[in-house]
């Protein structure tokens, strides 16, 4: 087993602890980092087999392809926000949540809101309007997050996601529709990076108390 | 100067007349062509300088750039709703507007009503839903002509435009925004393309009748 | 099973009904879905497990991976013919035969008809030239649709399809082609998608009458 | 003079006031916006031109291509720094930073230190741990946001510059290198949008506070 | 001046000339590559400037932007007949034609054929059928030359070209175009290059006979 | 089973037969098409599978994927050198070889003479100086076809492959090396394309007689 | 078995001598190649079954998928530092690593030393000071050569790889910021070739002796 | 004028001096780097403007578009030979060598030998083998390196350049050439990089000796 360099430090210094990527790590290897007693682990991107290690271990959050041990306890801060634009974003939109629970944040959760029925979205305006943060998931055109970005105080973060499809196929539409979004002030972090928007969301909420 | 093959037979064939595309024809040559007594003629893209030497021949749409000399009577047909998301996509849009009203087909204007202040289309709504066929023009994240074909029963033409900053600049994330849109039934033409909404425009006015 | 916020609404502000998207939806919630009783059901891009699952609620359509449940009578519309460039490009044309069938709109099939023997399309031209609407699919270079817009009077909806070899690959040659066709008045949907086409040709037929 | 929809109600709904977009805007246009007594105005992306058109109306902040009329008093929060990688870098955080100081948001500036040079960061960085929210500038490589994400607690917007050589030409490279950063919590805008960072830290600064 | 080494052996071993590609080449460099006496000089893509330096030295074929000394005397092989697609097409297919003139290879012209109105190729058709070899130059959709080596038995050389709009801008669509067409039998040259189709029509007329 | 407009008359126009392009063929229309008495047949990309439902029907060459039913008998023409950089380019250039042994045309094969070792190159340089064409096949850098085409008077094809590693997965580098070559007159098809290779040596091969 | 040219001459010419590339090799093929006695063979990319095979007759690296059969003596030179910025990035290092081995030289490893975290390099900084040259492996936005590059002497030479999400997939935004990193003086080889960096390193330590 | 931080260390930590990157830079700023007594200095990039400016404070060398002052003495090191593909290659083979001389490295020069007459490079390779480093600079197909890198000990740095037509225009085609060349061994840096170039073979010449 290959010797990993573990960041002790970075929760301290960034206020995000280390997360796990699943992709290439052995069973072995997340079992050792998993047993350790007290300390918080959230593992991401696991597989089938991966979190078939984890069972036991770690609250598995299946859809959302996390696993998470000794999470903080709930911190009293306004919930998160996480809307999708359709079905097939849900999946990113769990990861982002699943993190944040594990980090103490409450989160509610408002998916299939997407704009070809923008009434959909009207019906949930209220509960953002209160929030301090919002992410917002979608595929395809990706044009959900410019349009809650246009009627919020709050910063949105948008992520995009792969599942597409034709020129839609992989994200780079999505992507780039947030980017290029006239709505000012729309936070982006990389394709079907749910835990991008988690830990961005987590450096906003500290950033306005002493926390 | 050049012998060009003029396409006299495409309007009886597919109900568009030739229009002349500026880019390359010599002073002399849009001079000749448009010299013709009696018959339509259409010139886009033209150049200032081209404009000049079209002056006096030819009606000038300068912000359009495109020059008609013999437009059709106006027809008896609902006028068609061109709509822009922002003030840098007028110039196509009147492009669209100006060939239309070349080949007698009244049109109205909507600029500036883009997704980041949704509540400006609102206001036009009404107007829109008695419309056959709507043309809406947006560069940037290309997102309004989605969002106006989740709202009408008649078909959309989009026109991705290509002003835009950073990803955007050359207009293919408005293009694949609306490729991608989840509105279903949005027709897509070519970038800058008000000369290709316009045509589409045509077709679809003249197939719902004999005309 | 994630609660999916129906679009109701849909039909009635568009004319399109909500039309399932098979990929990311379970065996449970499709069957829920198909369950109900008199409503119009249709649903794309089906695996072989799906259209299992559905096998006795609902119509399938096998090679299109289309299933639908109370199609609407046929309606007293000139019929919308499909053709295809090539054999590989006609799963996407079922795709848009059944929706259309699904919404009582009768379709004629030509297949097989593209650029390398010009001649296969001139047998079928007159035919072509009584419809209101055709919709004309083609991978590879995607050149057929242009033609076809050069010979007739109704719109041509061109649909590239990503089935091809070497730079043709996803369909983007395809797509690009249709784009940047000199015939005008083409419209263009995203790669593969015969449901956007279909959409598409029901408005352009809603968009003549008052149906 | 194309009549513009000022979208009047959007510092209400998001905090953020319109900022006028410089390019295709007509001199009789910018010059009516700006004669407005007393209402806050603000110019980007302004022409050497346009920025001799408004001299006299509003502070021109020349190498930022910015205009402002009627700025808001300075507001009672941490100043943001505003970081760049090289100097090609600059007038992109000098456009971010002119906006904030408008909306009276203090300011400090930190150019030239860029990860070829690791050190120079180190010098500024005790002032940087005190800030609510940092805007990084990069082009070339856009490592420079992952570093200063990497060491500390508030959120770090990164900006993509369009200024670079060969593969970096046109700002692709950094803005990627952005999304895909290793460091948790990056928030990315669009290439060269000092714009969509101003507003971005605004809707920040503002999500800590009844403000 | 930098010292060129020129590849006097070319013709011999390659059956085509050295030729002078004109961008970069100073004046003086120009004219003392035109002074020699007796042997073929042939520069291709000159700007006015160099046009002007070769005046007198050369015959300049200005739309072309091609200049030849020296010309070998017809030869006596069937014309090569050069089609375009459109008119902006029309000095690239200047470029071949003048460089396989110089060669002394008779060529025939037909502009302006394309396949929007696909009639127009119909006439010239049989002429074509005589033909041992055929260059078709097309930007925009770039579907001409599939639909003419459906038709021949001689091989065609497909040339795309660079001016086109939206999409087509820079000609890849157009390239991309020939590359997947179903026609088999297509040779492609780059972009915009009559010298790359000229040089592979000369290869072809010599690979035949003893010539 | 879908009917097929099979293009009887393609040889006779061009000279090239149809061949049957694999993917998405049944079996039992595969079997149906080679079931035919006395007339050629040839299929190209078969899977395994389908290789196994031709085998007695036709001849299989397995490595090229490519079935022949009642192949011409060998013309009195040169034989074809053909060419690969590497021995992963085999399978394309056997490709190409099947279909010339199809046709009638000898071919002799020169496999792994790429550029890394030139020499290699120079063992076969005499054979290739009497071939009346040459194909030659390369992924990867795709270098090799540009110095054989520096080095002969027979008109190069150059055929790019798929197979390659890093930015060289897909083959659009070893195809754009091919259309940048400095080499005058090669002529390039699409990616993995042998049998759009063997077609073209075919029309070159049939261009300089009566045949 | 296709008869391979092998280039026997190539150490002698280069420094480097023949490395078997796995793909596409049948078995027969890679044990015969590998039964010869007492000369150095090398093979990498090799698949799972290809590495069973070979076991017996040469020593498998499996993580790195390389055989080695007859490795060079240890040469007395200083080792080669490899480092990577992540986990996933190791099986490319360890690639670099066993061929440098297999060919006499030393090698040090430090994996996981990414900029996230950039107090891991300094831990390693000495050791690297002393080094003739270093690898740096680095997927996602690939920084850290450039950080490396600006604190050493010595030539540092970057490899992209290929794992990486989002816009990082594929190894492209890696291998752009190595070539577009302002730090100068970085060499940088194909994405996910370890081997390319190995060949570097040799001819690097062996072009400062006569060795 | 704004502030830069000058890296006074990187020459002590890299052995590479700081070289100013001319765009951007005022001629206040220029002249007040290049005023100062007894340092080097060095410019690269550099207007005709600029140049200018720095008239009579510098050497020009004006087709490289560098600016040195105080260059170090020439070095007992074996020449670096730098050669270039095509002419429009020179310019930025200059730069590499303007750097090279400035920092006391001789240089050796063979312009115009590309793999379109390779027996151009035969008569240059008998010195090419005694060098420690070699630069080769090649833009269009990008194929010279390999051929280079094939048949040396050195280390062979391959630059690509933005000068080339159709598909090769802006160099991506001849950087990724490079980067797929199956020669090993071969080190890339950024399109028109003669200055990375520069300092790779700098580190390298230092990486065999205390120096």
């Amino acid at each position: 087993m290959t010797d990993i360099r573990w960041d002790h430090d970075r929760e301290t210094r960034t206020g995000i602890p280390e997360v796990v990527f699943g992709p290439g790590k052995t069973s072995a290897h997340l079992r050792s980092l998993f047993e350790n007693e007290g300390e918080l682990r959230i593992a991401s991107r696991l597989s089938d087999e991966q979190m078939g290690v984890l069972d036991g271990l770690a609250t598995i959050h299946a859809e959302a392809r996390v696993a998470v041990r000794n999470p903080r306890p709930v911190r009293n801060v306004p919930a998160v926000p996480v809307l999708t634009a359709g079905t097939a974003d849900i999946p990113v939109a769990l990861e982002a949540a699943a993190i944040l629970t594990a980090m103490g944040v409450p989160t509610t959760r408002h998916f299939d809101v997407g704009v070809a029925g923008i009434h959909r979205l009207q019906a949930v305006l209220p509960e953002l309007q209160s929030a301090r943060v919002c992410i917002v998931v979608a595929g395809m055109d990706g044009a959900l997050p410019a349009v809650v970005a246009g009627l919020l105080r709050a910063p949105v973060i948008g992520v995009p996601t792969s599942v597409g499809t034709g020129v839609a196929q992989g994200g780079t539409v999505a992507l780039n529709t947030m980017l290029a979004s006239c709505s000012p002030g729309l936070a982006v972090v990389n394709i079907d990076s749910g835990f991008g928007a988690a830990c961005l969301a987590l450096k906003i909420l500290g950033s306005g108390s002493p926390d």
